[in-house]
């Protein structure tokens, strides 16, 4: 495929110029929109705003800027990008914080065993959260039971008291089916708490048709709030009377200005919610959602899909590359919206990919990530990057010695 | 005493020259900086700092500027002014949640009967932390008690798992005496817990000298670290190996990157943290403690101090002033950093100042509460802030009716 076929694609494609939204760096193409999504103009501008609220109005600035509003009005313009009700979704703490709410919550609903059952590659944090509530509660209240992909069908007919899953895998961006594993789970009396944090700006979810119990989401990654923005819990409307927050503070009081001495849980969802947000962090977040007005999800996996499709493509019949093994499923339906690649260089690559302009990432022993977000990237910068891939293994560029140092975090 | 003689007292003030790292509103006296801190001139850099490393540096920021270190830099920072080893210091979510970590690991350290003592007067969202944690592990694992102020140390004999307090009524501004209470509670086999929200920032702590167990406090007060900015958490250094984190998270574990199934505390107070850090927020935070830099604490309760003493004093025989009833300890050294005061229509008279430019705020349902943040104010503010209340008064401007609206937030 040619420059001129590629071109064509953009000039083809329906969401090309939310790419005017983004602030990116010139010469840089990001694929790393699925760890830390970038600036938005929106969010840009409401950082000069927040410098001018908080330094200008001050404490007033919570009625008159509606920050006490913020949890209430993310949680909003989330809920149409997973499929729920504005009044099932609320922004608060970090994916850690709001799983070990839910988990508790969702124990509590549930008498039996405590069995919490998830999958042994499931993203670690979701497995601390369960394994911190396990040693506060003792195994006999909760207990968290690891089995491997292909166990867990029949460990579901188990009956366990929770199933915690995420939708999409971090590392090899395998796609879980969550209506049908939802069902199952309904069907062995257990209810399902889904991590969203790889799905929610890339996926289409339909969480309330799908009669999702509990969910969290990131809100720094496909939904480009910035760094360490805070994340976002789903509650099903029929269990928020019954459900109780154990982070228990005053943001999520019936009557937070009432100063009560008794806890009283909040309406609804709102009962979620512990202590004051992070107001800066987000409203950041508020405003870089404005980026999906108007944006059906299926558009988002659509051109995600014709993305990753394309840099497969690209790659194909390379004889260079015949190291670069593929980690993800094969079947674009099958997966969220990155590719993983298995390569026993992937560490050299990610880092002379970064100085050739490509920013990826690397996750340890093995693994490049290639992330393909569909709101500011072209198909040109996929082009782009499949040709300096291979020109820095047709040179061994990757296996310099300036490539193979390790930094802190990578 | 006339404006020549405050006058005086500005140009003699050692802190005087604070004032110029704050971005203050012209023609308003903020005397609410004990609810929410001004910005600084080096937070506002750091909010355009923060647009550049996101915007151009992107995921790569982490390490390059160094947001991966920030819980511990910033910790750093507080600790300093709280009297502690850095080591015992990290910043991370919000008070709420940071009581939560630690009421739960000083249970987990308590053997009997799981008793938290805490005074009916306690900042709420203290108290809903340890109702939250006792529905969850039952009364028999964690139960508040609650007592007045003069039955305290009666009930502190009586050997509670742990004494829950904090260190400045957010009412009425009463100081407790965290050195004799500590004492007095580690005698009776209790552990402790201060929250130092309404204390950090204005008053000289000495957490490791006190043998303090574990401590919260609050950035957005009197640390001015912007809207709902992070909270930090204090746990003395014996404490540290035998504490567990509840709400473990990824950034807690001793190798974060390496991505384990299995929870592993990180090393000393690390393993306190959760998940992802709200960067932004936190950022601003780091950049706003750089106002304290050299200053010692025992400055800012002595400026502090003379502040609230020099508003008394200007009040002091004004007949129309008589229906306002100092709430607060007459003594200085029995109190923190702001005065309140009971008024029939104190919710008028704080809208009155309020249009005449003089922010302090209102607690339901009569209460007046004047902040005396000691690094921006000046001694003619306080001047200013006395005429203006005086004429207020005089003239019943507090008694109109556009001063009686009240919006959802005061």
């Amino acid at each position: 495929m040619n420059l001129q076929a590629i071109r064509a694609l953009d000039a083809a494609d329906p969401l090309a110029s939310r790419r005017e939204a983004f602030l990116l760096p010139e010469d840089m193409v990001y694929l790393n929109g699925n760890s830390l999504g970038p600036l938005t103009r929106s969010a840009q501008s409401r950082l000069i705003e927040l410098e001018r609220q908080w330094g200008q109005d001050l404490i007033s600035s919570w009625n008159r800027h509606h920050w006490i509003d913020l949890p209430q009005r993310v949680g909003h313009k989330i809920s149409r990008l997973i499929g729920a009700s504005p009044r099932n979704v609320i922004c608060c703490d970090s994916v850690s914080v709001n799983l070990f709410k839910l988990l508790a919550a969702a124990l509590q609903l549930q008498p039996g065993d405590g069995r919490v059952l998830s999958l042994e590659s499931n993203f670690p944090t979701d497995l601390y959260s369960a394994q911190g509530l396990q040693a506060l509660l003792g195994a006999e209240r909760c207990q968290l039971q690891l089995v491997a992909q292909n166990e867990l069908e029949a460990a579901l007919r188990t009956g366990p008291a929770v199933l915690l899953l995420t939708q999409v895998d971090f590392r090899d961006c395998r796609k879980l089916d969550i209506a049908q594993l939802t069902a199952l789970a309904h069907g062995a009396g257990t209810l399902v708490i889904w991590d969203l944090s790889h799905s929610v700006g890339v996926l289409p979810l339909s969480l309330d048709q799908w009669r999702v119990d509990f969910a969290v989401g990131c809100g720094y990654k496909y939904l480009n709030g910035g760094p360490g923005a805070p994340a976002f819990l789903y509650v099903a409307e029929r269990h928020q009377q019954s459900s109780s927050n154990a982070l228990s503070g005053w943001m999520g009081h019936r009557e937070p200005f009432a100063f009560t001495p008794q806890w009283q849980a909040g309406a609804g969802i709102d009962r979620f919610l512990s202590g004051t947000p992070a107001v800066l962090s987000m409203s950041c977040l508020d405003a870089a959602l404005d980026a999906f007005a108007d944006i059906e999800p299926r558009q988002l996996w659509d051109k995600s899909m014709q993305l990753s499709q394309l840099f497969l493509d690209l790659l194909a019949h390379s004889v260079d590359l015949e190291q670069l093994q593929l980690s993800s499923p094969g079947d674009p339906l099958d997966r969220g919206g990155h590719l993983a690649f298995a390569h026993p260089q992937a560490f050299g690559l990610c880092q002379a990919l970064a100085t050739a302009g490509v920013q990826c990432d690397f996750r340890s022993p093995d693994l490049l990530r290639i992330g393909f977000s569909p709101l500011f990237l072209r198909f040109e910068d996929i082009w782009q990057a499949a040709r300096r891939l291979q020109a820095i293994v047709a040179t061994g560029e990757h296996l310099l010695p300036q490539h193979q140092i390790r930094a802190k975090v990578t």
